[in-house]
């Protein structure tokens, strides 16, 4: 059992499926070092309960979902949607405590999203906003991918895209990104990093995807607008436009990018126990967002760049577990990781253990 | 290394293997987290010692026997069958301390029988009535698996029914066994669940095999007696007799069971470690008892409805492990276990630790 | 995480890699608790960094290796061969405690060693002398083998032959050394199991040796002077000679070899971890010493002789860990490594922490 201190609040929003995935049918998964099973209710909304019979703590995932209620495969005890035990096999009166947790799920922008915390306290209004990956605007689909590392490393990663130059040297990366200026900002759940190359050659991806999209060949203006919303969210909104039109904002106002086309690498990565994380990510796009060859092609591109990431992440994680109480030196470039980790912090800070998760070992 | 409290007593007989398992030949086995290597005298009884060499600890299974006595396959001291070194290498003198551990073994009713507690309290009386196995008017066969939970887990298992419904549906279960009432009784040593049901469709197995052995087709009496003898053998009387006919016990009286046909299943868990075991078991009948394919058929069903059983406790024993904590909830159809449990733990609580036994953590 | 007190002293030279690895490529390996990344530098000399960035801890190794310096593959910070982090990406400035630290190193007798200890202490005279690897008037070659055991259960094994008896029954044993009286004597960093067995019949082995490289056929005297030089160097020297020609030493006058065959088989056994080792083995002889299909097959020959002994000490660690408060108790035979096991304890016992490294957990 994992007893160290928590790497995450539970008082927050988790990605814990593509909608996809959620059918009629029982699917397990640990979140936030819970164990929950999921299914799609006959109105097509989702149910998320503690994936562990109240009785004998069998998992209830290897049961039977019939309608909108789970029996247990070991004695049979049946749970509704809410999670409340309606039948008991050999008698007739149910013991009033008899229930399994259930959490507060909702949908939206493609993702099925639980709040494992304080129910009281699951505010829609607090699910990033994530609207690319589910607006006629924009094309794009991504994947899950399950990493073996903290997800506060995923976060780091994407927060300094100078690793692109030496993670990703075959494929995005030069030397270029890795020079160039960045600001840095932050709110109060929310922190920013900027970066603006202007009337530059754009990378050969980019070279294309402007051509094809806009018939326009020659120098750039090109941006990497990386914003992360606490406790786990990454929108990093990239793209190129005609060098010289307008598109870096200018005083108070924001620029014009109609002569450019954009993309956002959309990340969510939910912790799934302290050492291990679910990836979900998503890339959308604002030209050509009709054609489903195009959508096909990005998107297994990125998913073979994230594949580098992979390993490069488990390799960190192995790193730090090995010396546990090893501080990190920070760089100028880790300026948007410390201000993540510092607002991931203080959510953690001001959680009282009201509800405390019991940290689940996963079995090998 | 495993340090939790005791889940067995020690001072009680475990079967270690079937008769014919044990030979002329180095058997390694753990049995209540001790490691031991058993062997055939050439007087036809079995040897049981310590597993390691009290020189440097090398396991004697992967050493030598010749003759009732063993050679350390590293530096080659010889231990006779009572566990005394009665040679060392390179030396006249003998270190009068130089001795593993033997433990009382005795064979009955098919099994090897071995005692882990104080020798001196070894008595043979205190060995399970499994006469079944080994009886001229009985016939049958069993098996014995390896399943990683605790062996109390398995006990649960057997004393409560009710999971033939859920967990073997496409066998043996169904919703009428669940139904059925049952009577719950207690011993010094042992537990007894009772279900009668009178005057009823025989469920398909029973059908087909009142009907070879007595010819019979019609409503049955059917009984299921469940007797738990502490702290790990679980004998199960099941059987239909014609209905009518005097199977039932009336009054102070056994019933006539003439016109039916029984069986037993005989089930004896040995704990290996504390959360994994070796689960002995046998089918035996009293009909038809000369015909081999009938004992072969009969045990490899059995045997299919057991890896059912493996999979949901192997399941249940994760799910523990995970809440180390968390309190177990009981229904009416866990009286019989709860019975079960509250002997075992007396019979822990009641034992000096006067010989302790070092817990072992199996290599992986 | 290992937690257990030192089993090794770090103020020694330890054997890294056969001179041969090391290229000029990055090679990770983990040496006394201690992950290391080596490579050969220009000028053909070994260096041997700590194998984690000082910024986030990623494994050198996954590095890149260009001319003298280590480039980290997550963001690209560049090491020298000291250790010095002379670039870093996006900043001018490079913080003054930006390194990782590096190791003595030395290569002798087509060894790399290692000094994980206080780099002041690391005198190049205390490099045991294994010469005989790398010397004109001897043949032979030998192997680096992973063992999943403490290094000092391979020295035990080492300063007593008697297990050839019972371990390589089929090689190199027989009853005649198990029974062989033997001296054995110490110094302040050394300790000698002496065993002559004068006027003897050859064993196979070595009847076969003399005959080819002498002619000679008849009784001999045998030698086995088996050396350990601390903390974990065992080099034993055996062979046989025209029996009553003056080999073994008189007085205090060496003896005359001159009619004998004489090899080395050179051991030096390096820790991994507490609980693992690196051993590295060669056997050398002094006569047909230009036959390379002899060199070739003695080699071979002893790799497998060493897989057996692999396989009892694996077994061995195993026992050990499972009774981690188990006391050895020693037989007469045991003298050899009872001073070898007392001369590790003083050196671990006169080491003040002044330079701990942390150890560490190899992943699964």
């Amino acid at each position: 059992m994992n007893t160290a201190k928590p790497t995450f609040p539970l008082n927050a929003w988790y990605a814990a499926a593509y909608d996809v995935e959620v059918v009629g049918k029982l699917l397990a998964r640990t979140i936030c070092n819970q164990k929950v099973v999921m299914f799609r209710k006959t109105d097509g909304s989702v149910a998320m309960l503690e994936d562990a019979c109240w009785h004998r703590l069998m998992p209830l995932s290897l049961g039977h979902l019939q309608g909108d209620e789970v029996t247990c495969g070991y004695h049979g005890l049946v749970y509704n949607a809410q999670g409340r035990c309606v039948h008991m096999p050999s008698q007739e009166t149910l013991n009033p405590s008899a229930c399994v947790r259930s959490f507060p799920v909702l949908e939206r922008h493609r993702f099925v999203w639980m709040w494992p915390g304080d129910p009281t306290k699951a505010d829609p209004a607090l699910i990033p906003d994530m609207h690319w990956n589910d607006d006629a605007e924009w094309a794009g689909d991504g994947k899950m991918i399950h990493v073996k590392c903290d997800y506060r490393l995923v976060v780091d990663n994407l927060m300094d895209l100078t690793h692109e130059t030496f993670v990703h040297g075959s494929s995005i990366g030069n030397r270029a990104v890795a020079e160039a200026p960045f600001v840095a900002t932050h709110g109060d759940r929310s922190a920013t990093v900027t970066r603006w190359m202007e009337n530059i050659d754009a990378p050969p991806f980019w070279a294309g995807q402007i051509k094809e999209a806009r018939g326009y060949q020659g120098k750039v203006d090109r941006w990497q607008i990386i914003r992360f919303e606490a406790p786990c969210t990454v929108n990093i909104d990239v793209g190129v436009a005609e060098a010289g039109t307008g598109a870096p904002p200018k005083g108070g106002s924001a620029g014009d990018r109609s002569k450019g086309v954009n993309g956002f690498v959309l990340n969510t990565i939910t912790p799934e126990t302290n050492d291990t994380c679910h990836y979900f990510w998503a890339f959308a796009r604002n030209y050509r967002v009709t054609e489903q060859r195009l959508t096909h092609q990005l998107r297994e591109g990125v998913a073979s760049i994230f594949r580098e990431d992979e390993h490069v992440l488990e390799a960190q994680q192995i790193a730090i577990q090995e010396r546990p109480n090893h501080p990190f030196y920070n760089l100028n470039i880790d300026a948007g990781s410390m201000w993540a980790r510092r607002l991931v912090d203080g959510l953690i800070a001001k959680e009282q253990p009201a509800h405390p998760v019991i940290p689940v070992r996963l079995a090998a």
